[in-house]
């Protein structure tokens, strides 16, 4: 028996709104960051579990507060406990009372949930010597619907059609995971498009991305019209007819706005229009989505957890469901949004980016791929490649695809120099005088 | 011209857990607290702005790391020129680029930014030496339409819209307002319902709020049926048949479920069924709004924002609308959930009880009831008589109505010594040996 004797916060902040990397419409100047947890355990094999929630700067610490606000719920359990009932580890923390009222599941303190509940699958998988992925899809389908909490579920999905769906897949994942192995899971990549960027960096960022193998692309829209337009005119120059390009608003329209707006690009040929208004709002996608048909709507990435997947799903306001690994509260909950999607036949393209988004949401991906859908072709996982080089198994995306991690664990650990050399306000980083202003651009984006 | 010179938090908690008091089937052990702020001038006026997001208990410590990550929003900036433009001031904090990323306008940044927000409201209030409802019932309808962010409102209300419903209410103004100043504004009360009450309780408490002038009660449900309908049959038997008694289940169902318990209970004459299921959940509530049909559905009290209260009038999820004073963000974010039920003809019945949330709410349904709806008779604000004593301006509620209030300010005030007395966990109250375990309770309630 071991128990666990340390959980650790840590303020990661990379300065990444320097060089406009990640500026989109509603997120001119982010600075890409991670309030990072390691959780430690009195057990000789020194292995710990590490994970993360993404934030894009400012507030980083108040996340930081929320992952603190845990420690109770783990540190001094029974780690062997903990993890083999995550099930019930992932209620214990999601169910406390008092910890509920400051959401409830949503925000800040549900996403420290999440950031908690990922590193002890990240402890859980390096202590079973296998990556997360394989260690998932190797659970039983009892085991698998344990993970999951059917509350405020059941009108859409039951645990019994739950265990159905992975029973129907079990005889398909040996197969299925060789040829994951082998083929890798497709992938699309975010890098030429972001707001900020001129027309050289955007065409050249276009052309090396079919290159590179991708054979879809996105761009942020939603600052212009006319810019939106004259930048969607260079890339589908660039990468001629046969590449998708999706486009993403990150939430700036309403209703009329955006139907209008996906008006003026749709001689493009748009793959999918992405958060075209507030994530909440689960009755103007499902408008927006009949207007714009056949066009596809995507969303999720701001998506607060299983409820407003539910919704979604059930009113037909998106057809490109996008989970975000540290949005919701972890692995456990993606379980269930992977079942839902799973169940009403809507495909999964996973948000990423960030810092450290592809490393963790590539898992679930899989996962489904082995175990659950098996679908694969008409999906694939977004890909940026920023900030990799921090990671101790930074993902492996080649020819357009991600290639199925091998290492132990959920792929959520970063490199001890980095997480020294980016820690918010006193790393080298940002302790140069002037740096670590908390309010630099902030009035200016006000 | 004046500066705001500084922006102090505490995390302050009421050990009420000890005595059941506010125990219902989600929140069997809560300890009343709030994250309360409080904002300094330099100005020899000597008034200061206070307000609080309320919590019950756990996790108070994270809302406040959240208030003062909006520090440098507040302190060092021109006073006179925040509370003259309140529009602008909301919008710097909620459209702050970095901070909506941990939300997006939901949760722990969200009520955050509520408590700045209303406590620059007091100050305000303070400075024109007027209670706020008629701070705000004194605005012209332009000053009013201006407060509101009409993002992701426009398919439901738009600016001008709203201009006209202000303007609508305009020539009723001294009317309505003397009309209030005479007759109150109408309450009913919780008190008696409880979950943690043993029976002769709950018939003394009931007794009681008849004889108190209270017309209408609220029982917590959801936690046994068959002690429900022994609980509801007592209430009954009490009250007699022309109290409303609501019912009150704390989103403790599903859908099924929750059709199911009210035709357990609906013999007992029901008022209202309060939040059946998630208060994400606005096809849910739909759905049960339409199958308990006609006992309408109540819900808002954990609304995350705007949108969720759009989508619940637009789906028809509710019939009343219970809006609360530090779940969103604030005064501003509230008159814009006003003018959607305005317009769309929804009665707003204001949650309260907790920590000070009679005393925040109040004005708000008084300045409805003033410069926008005038509705009243229809309508009732929530009140349970728990924590008064700990303000400056308590709630003056007698004869079943509250009376509007006359001194400045927004009545988020505390008493000094309260304050220093509940700190947690170095006040007295908490200091005593173990008193301050964060996680007394957790394990049990998970």
């Amino acid at each position: 028996m071991s128990r666990i004797t340390g959980l650790r916060v840590r303020d990661i902040r990379f300065p990444t709104s320097r060089e406009h990397d990640g500026s989109d419409a509603m997120n001119p100047a982010p600075d890409y960051s991670a309030a990072y947890v390691e959780i430690t355990t009195d057990a000789l094999d020194g292995h710990s579990g590490s994970a993360f929630v993404f934030t894009i700067g400012r507030g980083n610490e108040v996340q930081e507060a929320a992952i603190a606000a845990l420690r109770g719920h783990v540190v001094g359990r029974d780690a062997e406990a903990l993890l083999a009932d995550m099930g019930g580890t992932w209620r214990g923390m999601v169910h406390d009372s008092q910890l509920r009222w400051l959401g409830p599941e949503k925000g800040v303190m549900h996403m420290a949930i999440g950031a908690v509940v990922n590193a002890l699958w990240d402890l859980r998988a390096k202590r079973a010597g296998q990556p997360l992925w394989a260690l998932l899809a190797d659970l039983s389908p009892e085991e698998l619907v344990e993970l999951v909490d059917f509350r405020y579920l059941t009108d859409a999905i039951t645990p019994a059609e739950a265990l159905e769906l992975f029973r129907a897949a079990e005889p398909h994942r040996a197969e299925r995971r060789q040829r994951l192995e082998q083929e890798g899971y497709p992938a699309y990549t975010t890098t030429p498009g972001w707001l900020g960027y001129d027309d050289d960096k955007l065409a050249r960022l276009c052309r090396e991305a079919v290159e590179d193998g991708f054979t879809q692309i996105k761009l942020k829209v939603g600052g212009d019209v006319d810019e939106d337009v004259r930048r969607m005119r260079i890339a589908r120059d660039v990468v001629g007819p046969d590449i998708r390009i999706a486009i993403d608003a990150n939430q700036r329209w309403d209703v009329d706005e955006a139907v209008a707006w996906v008006g003026e690009l749709e001689q493009f040929d748009i793959a999918w229009v992405e958060e075209p208004t507030s994530p909440d709002d689960v009755l103007a996608h499902a408008e927006i989505a009949r207007r714009i048909a056949p066009i596809p709507v995507a969303t999720g990435e701001h998506m607060a957890n299983r409820v407003i997947a539910k919704q979604l799903i059930q009113a037909k306001a998106m057809s490109v469901l996008q989970i975000d690994a540290t949005r919701v509260a972890g692995v456990n909950e993606n379980i269930a949004i992977l079942l839902l999607a799973a169940k009403h036949g809507v495909r999964v393209c996973p948000h990423a980016g960030g810092v450290g988004l592809c490393e963790a949401v590539q898992h679930l991906s899989m996962f489904d791929a082995v175990a659950l859908t098996g679908s694969v072709d008409d999906r694939s996982i977004e890909f940026v490649d920023h900030l990799h080089e921090h990671f101790v198994t930074p993902v492996d995306v080649h020819g357009g695809r991600y290639w199925a991690p091998t290492a132990p664990g959920a792929g959520t650990e970063m490199l001890a120099d980095s997480l020294d050399m980016y820690t918010y306000p006193d790393g080298p980083i940002w302790s140069a005088e002037g740096a670590s202003d908390p309010m630099r651009d902030a009035i200016r984006i006000a």
